[in-house]
């Protein structure tokens, strides 16, 4: 019989495949009777937006602007490249200051956003106690941008204010760079809202010795490779987003020799190698604008519903698509589902908080938990929660990343291009694990858990989409 | 009823519980049924060897001797304390060498073991050339003794001369050491049988700089505790024998801070953080003299059936039985079966050398690789063979090691003890993987796999263990 260039063509010359959705029994019965049978996991979509989504299907860009969003993050090819201080990085002045997550206004600010917004105060001059700052902050004269709305983003609160020295990662395959500002530890620091001396202490001690010393050290090696780090650590054991050890070591691997070799004063530079060494998340702020710098290329694609940005203030859980541009589609943030540090319980939690998400949104964080599973004993549940955690992230992503391979999943690569409309379509969200801040601000981190990102922003985004969607033939 | 104190006391109270061994059908039969039943991998001991078990299995001291063994073992607490040379801590002098597995004359050794001898006569001073070193090792006059003779280990040929530095590490639960040489790096490499200048040189500058480093870095800070690194690594995709990429950043991040506080000469302080921080296997040569203290205090235990050592010369391979002391059952050494580098095959290998099965036998290595599936990319086979490689080993062993905990089998603990009965009853012999090195002397690594113990020195320990078993009653 000739091929029949059609549709349908050869549909009917060999034995019926058959697809089944929903009712096992049809699958079992079929199968027992010799027949291919391909399970898929089908839902119908939530909330009623069938429409939506066959709208968004049907838009004759969706397809090709899918592919080069998955194509271009996972071509990134993030690179360390020096350190920049806040002001020259991402343009702001004395009164500005960015915040992790979706918009936000003082008044509607978290104790931890507003705790780290007054210890930046403190150490900007802009205020001399705690008090003081409070009532410049409800005073409504502070100006607040996200991170994400200047090519940055920031842990926990992700407070950034113009003094502040910042990672700069410079995606090599696009010429893109993002920012971050640098690791303070852990205890009370003030991506957890806290803002005692001894933290604001150390934030001056981070832009007079921190940031200049590691700015020489990279510039003794013009500029250290992220995406290979990753790489590896995502084979040691990481999920780099709550757990960072292995990459953090490497990083110490890489840093120490130019380190050396940069003329750094003796006392300052073992002060730098014990700083960095006893923090075993230094490398959450170069894996950020690491994922950052990879998703950003992805922007602004018409037709594309690829998630580029999922964020958290500590009121609002927001994420931003491809095909609608800066566009935020916000929902009040949950408290993580996890484990508490000590004598703190849920009733401490601040709702969900941080940039950090950027992890997960590049493929990395709960979507790599496979890698991880030691991370159970950190933020709840069994190794094997861990491993499906990773498998049902398949169900929303468009591809497998070719660099980031999970070993015992047979090196298969990590799920990535989060597509919002198979959110909705499958009624499986993205599968995040966090810290958990405490929600009085200056308490610091009370734990750490899996999130539960609320189906509605993705719900408001598939409508948004649909509604810029163009039509089909 | 009341409690009937004999043996037999209780055996028809309850529903039955039934072990059910070989033939599946009676499992299933009698699990159709509702009866609990208990299936265990039994096979009819090899060989015929059936009396031979029965009779150390009787031998009234056995259990209690092998409790005591496993206590021992997973109770070690080895820490780092020093770096000495190998003419104090093992007592050698000028024409006295050290080297892997059991004894071995000259003339029976292999072309890696030959060839580290032939450097190691350079780099005393014993020879000129090459040629020279070759005359006075075929002249019959060196003495040669295994490391294990004198509380040490070494990798591949292993060979040890007086003037070199030696890892110390002693074991803090019981105060004994043990003692191994430090790591060459990769590339020409006395271990791999290599001797050309580069290779002398090398020895020399460890000798000069890099011993005298370490130990200083490690008298800042007393000791630094192996254990912990080693429970670590595993949770980072270590197995701790081909792939010590964890451990070895860990011990970076370990050194580096006390090594910049110890006064040492700037340049040679950058010199020593490159060549440690360059070689990943560099904390092999740490791991193995851990694993080395934590079993030599579990031998010599009458009746005792708990294997102390596994270990090859190139030649031979050998282990040694707790309960028949320092007594070697040996065997021709097989080529190991794995990927080899470049250009190389299976033709250049040398039969299976070295001392580094002390990790398998102290419950890490193969036995842990369901804890670094990435191996497989260096030895071969797929993610799923690691996992049962592990899941194999817990039939051949006595109990599961507290520390090491697998994270993807829920935090189980390594099989650690292993019961040379046991491998002959069930046919199991230890999962063992292995460097490969080159046949031809100074050839140095040409490949890594997995190596398959010959089963006669398992049969041979479980013979002469017979021999000197007490009568039960």
């Amino acid at each position: 019989m000739p091929e029949v260039n059609t549709p349908l063509g050869g549909l009917l010359d060999g034995p019926p495949r058959v697809v089944t959705a929903g009712v096992e029994l049809f699958e079992t019965t079929l199968a027992a009777q010799g027949v291919e049978v391909v399970p898929v996991d089908w839902r119908p979509p939530v909330d009623g937006l069938a429409e939506e989504v066959a709208r968004i299907v049907a838009d004759p860009r969706t397809e090709e602007a899918n592919r080069t969003a998955l194509e271009r993050i996972t071509a990134a090819e993030p690179r360390w490249v020096g350190i920049t201080t806040a002001r020259e990085a991402v343009g702001i002045e004395t009164g500005q200051f960015l915040h992790a997550g979706p918009p936000i206004t003082w008044e509607r600010a978290s104790g931890p956003l507003r705790g780290a917004l007054i210890g930046a105060m403190l150490y900007e001059g802009m205020a001399e106690t705690p008090e003081e700052a409070e009532r410049l902050g409800a005073s409504g004269t502070l100006e607040l941008a996200p991170c994400h709305s200047q090519a940055a983003v920031g842990p926990m609160a992700g407070v950034v204010s113009p003094s502040m020295p910042m990672f700069a990662v410079e995606n090599g395959a696009f010429g893109n760079t993002a920012y971050c500002t640098l690791n303070e530890g852990l205890g009370k620091v003030l991506r957890y809202g806290a803002y005692a001396p001894e933290v604001i202490e150390r934030l001056r001690w981070m832009q007079e010795v921190l940031g200049p010393a590691m700015d020489a050290a990279v510039r003794q090696v013009d500029s250290l490779d992220l995406r290979a780090m990753i790489v590896q650590a995502i084979q040691m054991g990481d999920e780099l987003h709550n757990r960072n050890r292995a990459a953090s070591a490497l990083f110490v691997r890489e840093v120490v020799p130019p380190l050396l070799e940069a003329g750094i004063d003796p006392s300052d530079l073992a002060d730098v190698v014990r700083f960095i060494n006893g923090n075993e998340h230094f490398f959450l702020n170069l894996g950020m604008p690491a994922a950052k710098s990879s998703l950003d290329p992805a922007r602004d694609l018409p037709g594309c519903s690829v998630i580029v940005a999922m964020a958290r203030n500590g009121t609002d859980f927001g994420i931003q698509v491809s095909g609608t541009g800066d566009r935020w589609f916000t929902a009040p943030a949950s408290v993580p589902d996890g484990l508490y540090l000590g004598d703190y319980g849920y009733d401490d939690a601040n709702p969900d908080i941080g940039d950090s998400t950027i992890m997960e949104t590049g493929g990395i964080g709960g979507f790599v938990m496979a890698a991880a599973p030691a991370i159970v004993r950190f933020v709840g549940g069994q190794a094997a929660d861990a491993l499906d955690a990773t498998r049902e992230m398949y169900g929303i992503t468009l591809g497998e990343h070719p660099h980031f391979q999970i070993p015992i999943l047979e090196f298969r690569g990590s799920p990535v291009g989060i597509d919002v409309t198979r959110v909705v379509r499958t009624g499986t969200v993205p599968a995040v694990n966090t810290g958990i801040a405490g929600k009085v601000a200056g308490t610091g981190q009370v734990g750490a858990g899996l999130v539960t990102p609320p189906m509605e922003v993705f719900t408001q985004a598939v409508r948004a989409l649909a509604a810029s969607a163009e039509s089909g033939r």
